[in-house]
């Protein structure tokens, strides 16, 4: 399960059943839950940024893919997915089901709850608190230096349900309330009330979000996406969104 | 030509002279043309995603730089060259001479034409239609879901010759017509017409594409771009463009 | 210091205590300087792009992270840093201590002062002249082609202490005039004046930089930048800044 060319410290803890593809290295500090797999070329656990002191701990049956690179000092909850040339810095604290998309630049001193969805390509500032269910897509960034370059950073907060479109920015300290939609390409510089759509540079409000209709040809509102949208989450999660709008 | 460290599966077919750079991997399912330059740290015909039973076709003198994944299940003409980092996923049908350049990350169940390029950055999301001669420049991306996230996906049609500049994005369902230009920075939400300029977020139109003069000091055309500019078509596809405009 | 497992040409000329991790590739054109860290999944020195007859050159104390692709024909001052999967093309001339994050895309071609910092994720265009003390921000392209596709490249120029924000880009040919701020999300077409603030898409004129306050509390400026930031910047050079403003 470990290939012959992976250079995996015989201090690292790993779980029952874990694979290691070749040419990846696994580190001293680092800890794996069973069932993980982590592809070809990646490097898990690296050691740098000076005494964290905290391993890196990934949560069972999760799959890291190849070229990934993965700091010490941080924590994911179990069932972690990721795609491809991901680089996670020290300081992530992540809940469950997590997945970052391919080309993901996660700068650390993070926090990010349960089955959040990164797509491709996000930057997630330093300071950021991500909640549950969110989805962010791609070429986004979320931001926090308010006056670049300088030592005040202020991270972005987006709550539960939150739903940001392709390559839109947040600027540093904003809120984005619960259910909200940013529209693609938009730059946030205010908070966002829960549920409502913004967009635009800046971005203005546009809607109530439950006013967006599927493009289903059934007239369903589009949102609360967990109205529709199930694919991935567990069973007893639905049943509660399901029960929510019945 | 194998590089030692490489690993390549017994059951991977290589055409004659092929080159597999050091730390990279070839799986079973993968036909690769004779005279292709695998780079160093690949991983090509990548078998997850489950039984597509279908390989990954490489064409003949192709180059794939470092760093590179592709998974199986893709089809790609003869002459394809890419930058380093880059993920295609499977699904993907290109025709002869694609590049796709550094960072590239193609989502897969797209089609791409011939001599089609794109430069570094790009992402390609699914059901994409690029026809031939295309031009994609750094940070675009080609949306599909037009009320993210849901199971309905619209994707984007791109005709022959088109050209989108840096750090745009074209949304859903849109179709951008022959020749046209979609300027930098642009946010396209709805079809664009032949041989037309559009700009801004949302994208309106600018003026007729070859009302734009080339900054040579002759005040000749800038587009249709193949009217001046040749680097790298076979010298018969130019030889068609000259009689074109002469 | 070499790991066994890295393949390091005879021919490359490595100066003392160099460090060149696990599965990483260093060709026979490179030079570099002592102390000089090489992460893991490296290729140093790549020799494509055809006889340029001049080597790779990497000053002292450099630290190149892991997956990093730099090509032979450039050279770099003492104390490079970059981060995670960073790719350099030919013909980049760098003074010291640049600072290229994760994903960074130098096209090459290009000259870049001492002291610059670009964060993750930025595409810097060939012929591009870039100053001292510059600081560029995640998902910023500097462009070059004024008609893309095009034979003609108009580099930019961004001159000292240039700060641009998050996802802008530079038109071509454009020149960023000393201490100027570009704000997120921006799209620049014309020259900016030394020390102004611009931002929207396309960019307009929005403040002297030095109206901008600190969020400190304190109702400092915040531009200037060298008047309050000094993270990682030489005593001396700092000592001079503190006395320009005292």
């Amino acid at each position: 399960m470990i290939h012959p060319s992976a250079i995996v410290s015989p201090l690292a803890q790993l779980g029952d059943n874990v694979q290691i593809g070749p040419f990846s290295i696994v580190h001293a500090d680092t800890v794996i839950g069973s069932g993980t797999v982590i592809g070809s070329h990646c490097e898990i656990g690296h050691p740098e940024q000076s005494p964290t002191s905290r391993p890196l701990v990934i949560g069972a049956d999760s799959h890291i893919r190849s070229h990934s690179v993965f700091y010490a000092g941080s924590t994911f909850g179990a069932g972690l997915v990721t795609g491809h040339h991901v680089t996670v810095r020290e300081g992530t604290e992540a809940g469950r089901n997590l997945q970052i998309g391919t080309l993901g630049d996660i700068q650390g001193h993070c926090s990010i709850g349960d089955y959040t969805r990164f797509h491709s390509n996000v930057n997630i500032g330093q300071h950021s608190e991500i909640g549950n269910f969110v989805w962010i897509f791609p070429y986004v960034v979320l931001t926090n230096d308010p006056h670049p370059p300088s030592d005040i950073q202020l991270g972005v907060t987006l709550e539960d349900f939150v739903a940001i479109a392709t390559m839109s920015i947040i600027l540093p300290g904003v809120r984005v309330g619960r259910g909200a939609l940013i529209g693609a390409h938009s730059s946030v510089s205010k908070d966002v009330v829960d549920d409502t759509v913004v967009a635009g540079s800046p971005a203005r409000f546009v809607c109530r979000a439950e006013t967006l209709k599927l493009k289903n040809g059934l007239s369903t509102s589009a949102y609360p996406w967990r109205r529709h949208f199930h694919r991935g989450y567990p069973e007893a999660v639905v049943k509660e969104w399901l029960a929510e709008f019945s």
